[in-house]
């Protein structure tokens, strides 16, 4: 059997997999070893070849894959926990698992963080700063804020745990309205509204499908109380970036923190970068380059090993949910 | 026995203690009901005739006590944690408990969003922003990174105790080299040097002493690598915050979160507001307006009881360290 790995040629080496590490971890693993031979690519040009001659696709880098002949090809593994750019080009029957878990802890540690940013005014305090304006404001703590956690995926359920660990009040949001994560209450997607009056802190994890594109248009932000601030960690296109830009400019929130953007990088004439109350970070506050590739490389090696025994994977894409 | 109560008119409402609030409160304690008598002023004009009369004095207000006659005076209860400017005029004789505690919620949280702040990047990331510039950077986790706490009493402690549980390696600075706070080491404020160099975020709790005053001159400063981030929320006369922005500004440090200046209201023309790396709170992120007062009363109320049954009082000023 033929795994392929498609390394990004423009992506930091600490991201690429070589067919040395993969091998050392087959033969490590004593159901997996003698049992799969390697390729390894990072030359589109020599891609097509590759993925026409491969049972398993190992893949750092995005690809069209419908685009290709895949006659062997059984079961795709990113490095992504978004997934909706594959599966614009996904080939029937084939089985895809991400990387869901592997921005876990970093990414509810940035969750805290900004959650916490907001409790202590920060985002009106740098606008203070810039105008060199002493402005005291003697608030509470953050412990008892609501926080309404839009996704409980492994970024999502890492960060309410913590979240409610720090004596938050964490509600969080699936489509079933269940989750397995440690929070007050879990609703369904559709019941969103009613709650949003409530929140001090919108933290949303969410994938882009059909369903969540959008799910935060004009109408919607417009039920949050202006004390309220943002948080976007999962895909930008679940907001209406135009309208939350509006509703910060009239002060109608207490700020955003923001990792993702409608267009990355963000463009150097857009007007986000000098929104009041809007605090940055250029969709890398969840990626820890020093741990991913080891991250992906274990779902990998467990996945193999249910492959083999004929066991469900682990984080396998629901291609018709998208996520 | 009577207590007479101090205000301070330019106080906020919610920092003032009424003689009925206090009355009440007396009244629900089986071993104080009907021991004290109560006055309340808040014009300064009137306190050197209600300074005269008192036995136990409450105050929200600095008093220089050595300029006024106060010949039945044996008790002294501040609103504030650092007493530094109370001890500048201290009668002999007269005991002085202060607030140390009443910070410690608000402070730990404060503290924790400084640490994670840095460890996001968040200094250097507004810079950045400002300039339109898009440079991510895939640093690790916080956890198990190293904080250095600087006076581990009321607030250093409770801090000590969320960044420990938050996995971070917490080291606690004391005159004794002891604590009971969950730290990893602690040392003595002599031995500060040697850890320097291994320190990820340096948080200062300490009060201003002739001990602690510019403990961390230019040359201390030094010894600590540029990864480090700077959070201050004791007194700002620890630190000289000349060679502080000279670092910052040389990119010798990660950045600066400051509560406390070394004059305030901050000066309008202080080369401090727009010094790079620094994130500026007003005085105000380790006060909670609404639950302040009442953290005050507790322990007043608790050692009125300590008072009346000649146990030691709580929050006890050692007049000759200074805190």
């Amino acid at each position: 059997m033929h795994i392929h790995i498609e390394n990004d040629a423009s992506a930091p080496p600490a991201l690429h997999l070589s067919r040395e590490r993969l091998q050392q971890r087959l033969d490590a693993e004593p159901k997996l070893r003698s049992h799969f031979t390697l390729t390894e690519n990072s030359d589109p040009a020599q891609t097509a070849t590759f993925l026409a001659n491969c049972d398993l696709l190992w893949s750092g880098r995005k690809l069209a894959l419908d685009t290709f002949s895949t006659p062997r090809l059984s079961w795709v593994q990113v490095m992504s926990a978004g997934v909706e750019q594959w599966l614009a080009h996904w080939p029937q029957g084939v089985t895809l698992t991400n990387a869901s878990g592997v921005h876990g802890d970093k990414g509810a540690e940035f969750i805290l963080m900004a959650a916490l940013m907001f409790n202590f005014g920060i985002p009106g305090f740098l606008q203070d700063q810039a105008q060199r304006l002493w402005r005291p404001s003697f608030g509470g703590c953050a412990r008892g804020k609501t926080v309404l956690m839009l996704g409980v995926g492994g970024i999502g359920a890492a960060a309410a745990n913590l979240l409610t660990a720090q004596g938050y009040r964490v509600i969080g949001v699936t489509r079933s309205g269940q989750c397995e994560a440690d929070v007050a209450r879990c609703i369904r997607t559709d019941a969103i509204d009613e709650v949003l009056p409530q929140v001090d802190v919108l933290v949303s994890t969410l994938p882009l499908t059909p369903q969540t594109e959008m799910l935060f248009d004009r109408r919607r932000l417009d039920l949050l109380p202006a004390r309220a601030g943002i948080v976007i960690v999962g895909r930008a296109a679940v907001f209406d970036y135009t309208a939350l830009r509006d509703k910060l400019c009239a002060g109608e929130l207490a700020g955003a923190v923001l990792d993702v953007y409608p267009q990355e990088p963000l463009p150097v004439d857009d007007a986000l970068w000098h929104t009041p109350g809007v605090v940055m970070t250029p969709h890398c506050s969840l990626d820890d380059h020093s741990a991913y590739l080891e991250g992906c490389l274990e779902v990998f090696i467990d996945n193999l090993v249910r492959y083999r025994s004929g066991e469900p994977l682990r984080n396998q894409v629901d291609v018709a949910k998208g996520y």
